[in-house]
């Protein structure tokens, strides 16, 4: 696993900003931070958050390294004793996050920091670098896997990724999402999602003919053989001399477990005359697979045709997560502690009304239907709030507070979990596949409605009464300051 | 330096093959392998070539580790021979390459591979990954810093990036295809572009009051105050108190050099009346500085309405591409080498017109103008054709036959330079600023008409005649095979 020193993947002004901390005196204030979100990519109805592994290796590795302070030192701009500071510089704060593979929900903290100013300042650009890419791929992957409607879907994007870490931790989002396996073999070693691969055209053309190469190939591997029929003509040589090849080495050893992949042409046509042909040739366990440019909308629609595909290889369109390839995670001040250890709540404000923050330090509950499990809305507290099941709730929405719900038989589950507590990491980290497993129960708790890939129902978000009043009464003294 | 082993970021069927090939004891046979693309992303006239220093990274650590062969020997698919082959890999070909920064064009190879069999097909995934991804950051950033005519480009998206190398090293292209910074300080150690940056709104809330905060930072930082003044109100509250704070502390030393950012709300309109402000107050030399969700597009729209902007600050838009984030490099089997060491070409044809390959080991010319030295077109040859200067040539238009020019004055360059001959590193890596500078020269060389971002023209990549020929007849006798 990757246990790289991040410590310096920092904006510069987080530099700067510690620098002027430290030199005022306020280094050991305590701030408050929350990463949260605006927007679902693509339209979506709720995201899946993913990259928390890569922030707890990130916080426990961070430290700055000899060389790291000549560097800065050089700049010419950073104090002596700022720079000795550095030397000992460790994350001793508090963190709590979501789990990997929860779903998510515009304007609710994902992960909160509380810590010393510097350090809860300094982390910013790591912290958000690794929730947002993988967010970002594992939301993607999660549209893709429902719209195959039960077909596997195997990431194979590495050569079109962002960078070497696109590849192999987008791989691993990718498999939190939902996809079955991965092409990527450094994804396989070093986080256990299965690699699995078939063949380039370029094996085919290596040999003095395309029944050659597939021959050779069954040979080789005839209980994993997967043979590309695209290199010259789908329908006219390609199938025929993958039968002939199954036909030839694979039938008379009792294998029938094999496969064709199609990664050019019209892939619904194909489809249906190689299944007829395979099946015709007494191949029906003969698997076909289909690459080439897919995504959540092209498989939905290969789907409704009537595609034969037993399998998709998806590639570039979700490693870079194309269609809208950003997460827009942020970092932003939510409270700072005063000398007596108040906890005095921070706005931002903005003319746009959808950039003002949620002050306050702030814990968040998932709300469900006890018969059904079903998700009903997220609720935002103040941090010493509980909701008690047992007793009605009214809940209501913060922009408009006239529309108003009392929930009763439901439950209610903190979604935030404690990581660091004081520097130290007090939190499991599950292995993959029960990050996996566990999206995907999580996600099966939302209705339907939500999961439309156009014009989702919109999950409610809602405050607390107590949090919403804190948030009205900072808006109006911020605007009698201005 | 990053100097990582990514061996194993490799797609898995390269391993397959790999085994394939020998256990049909065709490891030493000798292939030639081209990278090129089909399309300009966001429908530009030409991309620029970037991420070749990682590839002779990659080359040079290209080795398996016991952990690397254990990991494998677990697949049970691997034989024994072929694992104690792996123990000894290393690459023994040669490479061919553009150079980094080099204006690039559909359809040309932009490097080329020879090599043993199992090599050249091995390091396919890696070396697309290098190019694609900093090729697609570097040809974003040039659209970028020319649509910004003369203002300074800073790279300032780290945070949004797909992963750490997707910032590390997009900031690294960013600075190739133009920029003038990056707010990466990661990028700064390792690869030396200048990192830079200005404060959060997290910083202004810290204190007390907007002006404390503008304050202090002039205090700490008088030679580089660039205050940020959207944090409540820009024209009210933000600009006032930095025009204080820049009276109070900067203006009695002296200093004159200082800057706002404007980061939220109507650019164009703030700009205009910040700049009025500061103007009249005496700091005419204030830098305004402008970020938030900007890209080539919004950049000139604010300048073509007179924007008073210094500086953009580019963040999500450019370090992921946004708008078209795939940059498409294939690697593709051109030749083969007989056992007397004939070369023999190779095509992937396809139903697909545009998806046939250009056969053969070949050399490309960039021909320009000698008395302007504009680009003219490029020219693909067999390795072994020589252009001779001093004789008209007449170039054709591959697909459209009867399309021919003849000319004269007129100098030839090769574009591809040797990178690695017989496994030996050939090639000096330049220093970034000169990588940046040779990419603005020869970006210089091109007519405006191929820089248009909507329809430029489309830039000639011609065949030469001989070329054009044997594509003619491969391609009919693969028609006539199938």
């Amino acid at each position: 696993m990757d246990q790289r020193n991040f410590t310096m993947l920092c904006d510069f002004y987080e530099l700067t900003m510690a620098n002027g901390y430290f030199k005022k005196g306020m280094q050991n204030d305590i701030a408050y931070f929350d990463v949260f979100f605006r927007q679902v990519p693509d339209g979506g109805g709720f995201a899946i958050a993913a990259g928390l592994e890569q922030v707890v290796h990130y916080i426990r590795s961070l430290r700055f390294t000899e060389e790291d302070i000549s560097y800065l030192k050089g700049k010419g701009i950073f104090d002596e004793a700022f720079l000795s500071y550095l030397r000992g510089f460790r994350f001793t704060g508090d963190i709590w996050a979501v789990p990997e593979g929860t779903p998510v929900f515009p304007g609710e903290p994902i992960l909160i920091v509380r810590a010393p100013a510097i350090e809860a300042q300094f982390i910013e650009t790591y912290v958000l670098l690794a929730l947002n890419h993988q967010s970002l791929i594992a939301t993607k992957a999660n549209r893709i896997v429902r719209a195959a409607e039960g077909r596997a879907i195997a990431e194979f994007g590495s050569r079109r990724a962002q960078g070497a870490e696109g590849a192999v931790l987008g791989a691993r989002a990718a498999f939190i999402g939902g996809c079955a396996g991965t092409a990527c073999t450094m994804t396989d070693r070093d986080y256990g999602v299965p690699a699995t691969g078939t063949m380039a055209h370029s094996w085919v053309q290596m040999f003095d003919s395309e029944y050659e190469a597939f021959k050779a190939y069954c040979e080789l591997y005839p209980h994993s053989a997967t043979l590309l029929v695209d290199t010259y003509n789908v329908l006219e040589s390609g199938v025929p001399n993958a039968i002939r090849a199954f036909q030839e080495v694979l039938l008379p050893q009792g294998i029938t477990d094999c496969g064709i992949r199609l990664d050019s042409g019209d892939i619904t046509y194909l489809s249906k005359k190689a299944r007829k042909m395979l099946d015709e040739a007494g191949l029906p366990n003969c698997k076909i697979v289909a690459s080439n440019s897919l995504d959540e909308f092209i498989i939905r629609d290969l789907i409704l045709q009537g595609a034969k595909i037993d399998l998709f290889g998806v590639g570039e369109r979700l490693i870079t997560a194309k269609s809208d390839p950003v997460f827009g995670g942020v970092y932003k001040l939510a409270a700072k502690e005063g000398n007596d250890g108040t906890i005095l709540p921070k706005i931002k404000i903005s003319e746009n009304a959808g950039k003002v923050t949620t002050p306050h330090f702030k814990k968040v509950y998932r709300l469900s239907e006890k018969e059904t499990g079903k998700a009903i809305a997220d609720l935002i507290c103040v941090h010493d709030e509980v909701v008690d099941e047992t007793k009605p709730l009214e809940i209501f929405d913060p922009n408009f507070t006239w529309k108003r719900k009392t929930l009763s038989d439901f439950m209610a589950r903190e979604l935030l979990k404690p990581i660091f507590k004081g520097g130290e990491l007090v939190y499991d980290l599950p292995d993959i596949q029960s990050i996996k497993d566990y999206c995907r129960a999580e996600v099966d708790a939302l209705w339907d409605e939500v999961k439309r890939f156009e014009n989702p129902h919109t999950y409610y978000v809602d405050l607390s009464q107590k949090l919403w009043d804190i948030k009205q009464g900072l808006l109006s003294a911020e605007k009698h300051k201005a």
